[in-house]
C-alpha cells in the first residue's frame, strides 16, 4: 500500500495508520509492518497504531525514532507492506524451551535488536529466557561476537590497548576518574567507554559529564586516545555494541543483570574498542551484585575464559564492596572527591588504594611495572601530579575546562545533615538504601544531588554527630529524600532503636 | 505536577509530555508516571513519551486507551506524579529466579495486568518466566482465582450451569455451533463465552459473528442464558477474566500457550460464568497443541484436579486432531457447514460425531442422559430439529436473523480450485499449513475467506480431481494464498513429487 508520510515529532517507534487504511490493509494495533522509503531504499519493521482523526486516510504517521533510520521527508510517498514474522522469534522460543542458540541464531536475534525489528516485549522475552535458561560459554561467546559485529569497531595501529571495567553495584565507585589518567600517564592507551547510571546514583559517564562532553563517535574516541592516551566517554553515543543499551533498558524494571548478558556486554565493548589488556573490578559484598568471594572467583574465571576465546588478556580484581568507595555518592560530589585526590589529597584511603591497585594491575599486565610493583608505580604517577596533568588533557580534548579545580565544583544548594541518634559504633551501611536515597535526592539527573558520608562503618560516633549530608538541587527532592532517609536508615549505629511501640505520638 | 489534558485519538496507552515538562519533572521516555483525574479520583499508571512540538509546555497528551479508564475531558486539569515501582515486578523477578508465587503475589500481578499498570514488556517477562519455570498446581489455582476476582462474575439462581471448551489447534473445529444448541435444547443452561481467532483461522466468536452480534456485557450474557438457555458470545467484550486477553496478546508472537496459563485461562472463564459442569475437548494430533495421547491424558488430569479445587466437575474428551474437523475452514464456510447439519445433513461425519459426543458427555454429567446414552440423546435432539430451533432463538436474542438458512451465507467470491497433481491416496494433511493458507486468504478478518476440502486423508483421488478450494474476498489475497499453497502443499497425495531438480524452468 502506498501512503503519504507525515512525520510525527514523538520520541517513540512505529507508524500511525488511519483506521480505514489499517482495515483495508488488514492490520491491527500492534501488528508489525514493513515500511519502505523508495527514495533511499531503506526498509524497516514498525509496529502499528491507529487513529480515526489525527491521520487522514491515504496518509501515514511516522514516529520520530523510526524516522531517524528512514529519513523520510514530510509529504513523501512511502510504501507499506505486511511484514513477515522475524525468524528471531523462533530462536527466542527455542531458548524459552531450553535450547542452545547457535552462532547464526544469536547473530540473527542481535541484528534484529539493533534494527529495532523486535518489540520491547519480544526483546524482554529473549532476555528473560536467557536469564532463566542461562547461556553457556559458547552462547556467551556468540552473543559477544554478535554484539561486536552489529556495531562499530576501533582498530588502533599499535597494541597494547588497555581497558578497565567495574561490574558495579557499589555506590561511590568513581575510580575510573583516577585509574584512566594514571594508565594514560604511564604511556599506555585507554579508550574508556562508560555507562550512565541505570540503577545506580551516577555512572562514570555521568561523572565525567560534570567536567566535559561525553558524547563522541567511535572515530573521535580513537583520535582522542591516539592524541592524549585516554578519554572517558559515554558508550551509548558511540554505536559500539549498540545492542547492549537496548538490552539494558529492558532489564531495568527487574533489576536483573543476567550473567551471560553481562559477560557479553562488558567484553563486547572492550573487544570493539580494540582492547587486548583488560582489568575487571568485581566488588564483592552482601548487597552488591556479587555476594560472596566464591561467586566472585567463579565470575572472574568466566571473564578470563571469555577473554581467552576472544584473544584478550583479562585479569580480575575482587574488591571490597560491602560499603561505598570513598565518602561521596552522586556526580558532582564524586567528581570533587576525585579531583581532590588528583590534586594531592591522601584521603579517603578506600578510594585511593582501590584506584592505584586497579591501575597497578594494568601496569603489570602491560609490562610497565614488574609483578607486585604496579600499585606503587601507580601511586607514584599520582603523587607526582602526572595523573592530574593527564586528566586535564583529557578534559581539554573532550571540550571541558582543563584548569578546573575541585573547589570550582558546587554541589546542590539544598542540604540536610543527618545526625546520629545515639552514641556507638557504626555497625552497618546499606549500599542499596544509600543509592536509593541519592536517587530520590535527584542523582544522577541532577548532578549536584547525592550523599556525603561523614563517617563510615566501624567508626565511633557520639549522639548528635553528623552521619551524612544529603544534597539536592531542588527543595522538594530534598524533602522526599529526608523522608526516605528516616524510613530506610542507611547508616546504622549500634544502640539505635529500630522502632518503638507504642510510638511517642500514640502515648 | 499539574497539567492541562489534551486527548489524543490514538489507540494506544500512555501519556505524551512536552520535553521541557518531562525534564522539569525528571522523567524520561518509557518511565512510568501516575496520572490522576481530580474530577473522579481515578488514578492510573502510564508510560511516558515525549515531543518538542505536538504538545505545548503545561499541557499533556492522554492516549485513547489510557483515557478509556480515566474519562478526562479535553482541557481539564490533571495531576501527574512520579510513580513508584510496582511490587509486581519483584514477584515477576521471583518467578524468573525459580520461586513459587503465593496467592497474594499472583493476585497483585494480575491486578496490575488488568489495570494496565505493567508495560507489555513487563507482562511478557511474567509470561516467559512462568513458561520456562512452569507453574505448579497451587500457582495455577492462585492464577485462576486471581483472573476470576479481577473481572466480573455471573451468579445464576439455579444450577447446573454447563460449559464446554476446546483447547484448539485443530482447524475447522466449529463444534460449538452444534454443541451449545443441543445442550440448551435439552433444558440445560450454557452461557458460552468464546474467543476470536488468534493463531487460528476462525474462533467460535468469529463464526457466530457471521450470524449475530457477539459483543455483550456479562449481565446480558446472564439474561440471554436465563431466557433461551444459551448463547455464544465473544468473551473479550464481557469483562470476564479480562487479564486473560492481555496475556494471550503477549503470547502471540511466540505461538506459546503455556500450560499453567492455559489451564487458568480456561477454568477462570468457566468459573466466572458460574459453570459447575464442564466438558473439555482436547484434540490430539502431531501438529496440534497436544501431540500424544499420553500428554492429552496428563492435561486432562490437570483440568480435572483444577476443577476439583474450584468445586467444578470436569470431564475431558481426547479427540482426533490430526486433520481438520469437517470440510470447512474459515468463518462463513464453517457456518454454512454447521447450519447444514442443523438443517438435517448427515455429513460430514467427523464433525457430526464429534459434536454429539461432546454434547453427550454434558448430558450425562448433568443427569439428562444415563452413562453411555448421552451421544444418542444428543443425536436425537439434533435429528428432531430441536437444536436448530434452539440455535435460531439464540441467533434472534443476539440480534441476528433467526430465519437464516445455510444457503443464505455467501463465501468469498474469489475462488481457486487446487487439483491433485497425481493419482493416489491422500496420505497427509498439514493442519498448520491449512490454517496458514486460510489466514493468507484473509480469514478470519475477511469472514468469506477460507478453505473447503473436497477430500480428506485416506481417500483415493485421481490426477486432476479437486483437492480443495481456496476462498477469498479480495483477489490479491487469493493470489497470495495460491502462491503460498504451492509452497506449503497442505494436502499431500501419495506419489506427488516433492521437488524436481533441475526445475522445468531451468532446463
Amino acid at each position: 500500500m502506498k501512503l503519504v508520510a507525515k512525520i510525527l515529532d514523538i520520541a517513540t517507534r512505529g507508524v500511525l495508520f488511519n483506521t480505514l487504511d489499517a482495515r483495508s490493509m488488514g492490520v491491527l494495533n500492534g501488528d508489525r509492518v514493513q515500511v519502505i522509503n523508495p527514495k533511499n531504499g531503506v526498509s524497516v519493521a514498525a509496529f502499528v497504531e491507529t487513529t480515526s482523526t489525527i491521520i487522514q486516510q491515504g496518509t501515514i504517521g511516522i514516529y520520530r525514532i523510526t524516522n531517524e533510520r528512514m529519513h523520510i521527508e514530510e509529504g513523501a510517498e512511502i510504501e507499506v507492506r505486511e511484514a513477515g514474522r522475524p525468524l528471531s522469534l523462533d530462536y527466542i522460543k527455542k531458548k524459552m524451551d531450553g535450547g542452545r542458540l547457535t552462532k547464526e541464531e544469536t547473530l540473527t536475534i542481535i541484528k534484529d535488536v539493533v534494527r529495532d525489528d523486535l518489540s520491547s516485549a519480544e526483546l524482554t522475552a529473549f532476555i528473560t529466557a536467557s536469564y532463566v535458561n542461562s547461556l553457556d560459554m559458547d552462547e556467551v561467546e556468540h552473543l559477544t561476537r554478535a554484539m561486536v559485529e552489529t556495531g562499530e569497531q576501533i582498530k588502533f595501529a599499535s597494541r597494547p590497548i588497555v581497558d578497565k571495567h567495574s561490574i558495579g553495584g557499589v555506590p561511590g565507585n568513581k575510580i575510573s576518574l583516577l585509574v584512566v589518567p594514571i594508565i594514560a600517564a604511564s604511556g599506555l592507551k585507554i579508550p574508556k567507554t562508560s555507562s550512565r547510571a541505570i540503577t545506580g546514583a551516577g555512572g562514570t559517564a555521568d561523572l565525567m559529564e560534570v567536567l566535559a562532553f561525553v558524547e563522541f563517535s567511535s572515530s573521535e574516541v580513537q583520535q582522542m586516545t591516539e592524541k592524549v592516551g585516554g578519554c572517558i566517554v559515554w558508550g551509548g553515543a558511540t554505536n559500539i555494541a549498540p545492542a547492549d543499551d537496548r538490552i539494558i533498558i529492558q532489564e531495568y524494571p527487574f533489576k536483573i543483570d543476567a550473567r551471560g548478558q553481562m559477560l557479553a556486554s562488558v567484553m563486547a565493548k572492550k573487544f570493539a574498542v580494540g582492547a587486548n589488556l583488560v582489568v575487571i573490578d568485581i566488588p564483592v559484598g552482601h548487597l552488591t551484585k556479587v555476594a560472596t568471594m566464591q561467586e566472585g572467583r567463579k565470575l572472574a574465571r568466566e571473564f578470563i575464559e571469555l577473554g581467552e576465546r576472544l584473544n584478550m588478556k583479562v585479569e580480575c580484581a575482587l574488591t571490597y564492596g560491602d560499603i561505598p568507595v570513598g565518602h561521596s555518592i552522586g556526580p558532582k560530589l564524586e567528581v570533587i572527591e576525585a579531583l581532590r585526590v588528583l590534586e594531592g589529597a591522601t584521603e579517603p584511603n578506600s578510594f585511593l588504594q582501590k584506584s592505584v591497585s586497579i591501575a597497578g594491575i594494568a601496569l603489570e599486565m602491560s609490562g610497565k611495572a614488574q609483578r607486585g610493583q604496579g600499585a606503587a608505580i601507580a601511586q607514584d604517577i599520582l603523587t607526582k601530579g602526572k595523573a592530574l596533568e593527564k586528566f586535564r588533557k583529557m578534559i581539554e580534548i573532550q571540550g571541558g575546562d582543563p584548569n578546573v579545580k575541585s573547589s570550582d565544583i558546587v554541589p546542590g544548594e539544598h542540604q540536610f545533615i543527618v545526625k546520629s541518634p545515639a552514641s556507638g559504633y557504626i555497625i552497618d551501611m546499606n549500599n542499596r538504601s544509600l543509592i536509593s536515597l541519592a536517587r530520590t535526592a535527584g542523582a544522577p539527573h541532577d548532578p549536584g544531588a547525592g550523599i556525603l558520608l561523614h563517617a563510615k562503618k566501624g567508626k565511633l560516633v557520639k549522639e548528635g554527630e553528623p552521619l551524612f549530608t544529603i544534597y539536592a538541587e531542588r527543595s522538594w527532592r530534598l524533602q522526599n529524600a529526608i523522608e526516605e532517609g528516616r524510613r530506610l536508615m542507611p547508616v546504622f549505629v549500634e544502640g539505635m532503636l529500630l522502632d518503638r511501640v507504642p510510638s511517642i505520638s500514640e502515648i
